[in-house]
């Protein structure tokens, strides 16, 4: 216990590389980073406060998920003026879905902070999205409803959420632009490579090549983002070609 | 149509009966009026805004909702360090349940606000707790989160939230009382009567007799809360008695 508590002070000091690391991801300085600490600490290590009650990140879960609905159940009562009630319940769900947070979650690596007295790759899938939302509670109860809310406009909804999508008008432009490469016999090509350069978070870049041309780049913290990115720059790049064929 | 705006915005005017009896209910001043309409519009008066898109108050009713899961949950991850994700989220529900929102609607009698082409006593009894959720959702597009989060804890939690009675510690002092009193052969009686004063919601007080001596009083929005209340206070100042028999 007494080393684990050791490590966490000397990474969590206002130099500490937890500290740099939040501080990087967060976009502003974490005031009390005991709240970031509990927000990555697992039940397997038993910690307990003076009182003791259990400290681990389970509550903070319970408080990150509340903000994430209230968060974007506000950004789509002002973005989707004319979605009734049943419409922004179903659309919340798709982009606080499991699968969305656990995405979310490992972009960002936060896996890499988690304290535990179990091995790592004994957690199941959903521990990205179990980080993501305790991160989430750990900013309200540091900082407050606002600074939550601007994170989650940054990590959630600015990069990720596009109604269209959403909708389902557009499911993937990747598979649109392969149904239209194979319907006119062309050849493509998805070239994929390491580029995280001086970034936190490991990305990726992808050349996207028809017929042996580049047609369109672009870059991301996935391989499979990437390359929707590209195919969505193609499909529209193509998109007289595509939609008169 | 033109009628009802005339109403509306007649009402609704700053110096107007709703605005005033809106700042009441608040505790502040409405900025923008309109939105605290919207929040009494039902569905049947098919009104449209300019683009085409249904105004009524069930796209409130989503987001007061989400404020109200939030701020309960802010409220109950500070107030319980002791409680697990499964406890909180147990506490939560029953603070917002649909029939502890129903009692804060009426208690508040905002049915009285509502605009409708339907007849008021064909709405089913969930009225009253939708039209609270509306409010709150007004509230949120108005003033941002902090008057929301002021508005539940003086109209929800300061009043009527006691962590030991959602535990099921205590169910009710009313029956206590009452147990106590067969058991040990005394007899009581409430009185109650109206006593609204120049308060803008309906008030009631009560008077608890045992053995025909008064033990307590108390005031509040409804009988049984009133009736709650005094026996609190009877438990209370009786406890010795009541523990050691």
């Amino acid at each position: 216990m007494s080393v684990i508590r050791n490590i966490l002070n000397s990474r969590s000091s206002k130099g500490g590389n937890f500290f740099i690391a939040m501080q990087k991801i967060l976009g502003f300085k974490p005031k009390n980073i005991t709240h970031y600490e509990k927000a990555f600490t697992h039940r397997s290590l038993n910690q307990k406060d003076k009182l003791g009650n259990a400290v681990n990140f389970e509550r903070l879960e319970f408080l990150g998920d509340a903000m994430l609905s209230a968060v974007i159940a506000g950004y789509l009562f002002k973005t989707v003026p004319g979605g009734n009630e049943g419409y922004l319940t179903k659309m919340r769900s798709k982009i606080v879905s499991r699968k969305h947070l656990n995405e979310l979650g490992k972009d960002l690596n936060l896996i890499s902070f988690v304290q535990t007295n179990i091995p790592k790759d004994q957690f199941g899938v959903n521990i990205h999205g179990n980080l993501f939302e305790a991160l989430v509670g750990a900013i309200y109860w540091d900082r407050g409803y606002k600074y939550c809310k601007r994170f989650i406009y940054e990590r959630v909804i600015n990069p990720y959420v596009d109604i269209e999508q959403l909708e389902g008008k557009v499911i993937s432009y990747k598979s649109l632009l392969i149904e239209w490469c194979q319907k006119k016999k062309k050849s493509f090509n998805f070239e994929v490579y390491e580029d995280t350069g001086n970034d936190e978070v490991k990305h990726f870049a992808v050349k996207l090549r028809i017929d042996d041309r580049v047609v369109a780049k672009a870059r991301a913290t996935s391989k499979k983002k990437a390359e929707e990115k590209a195919s969505k720059r193609a499909y529209y790049a193509l998109q007289t070609h595509i939609e008169n064929e």
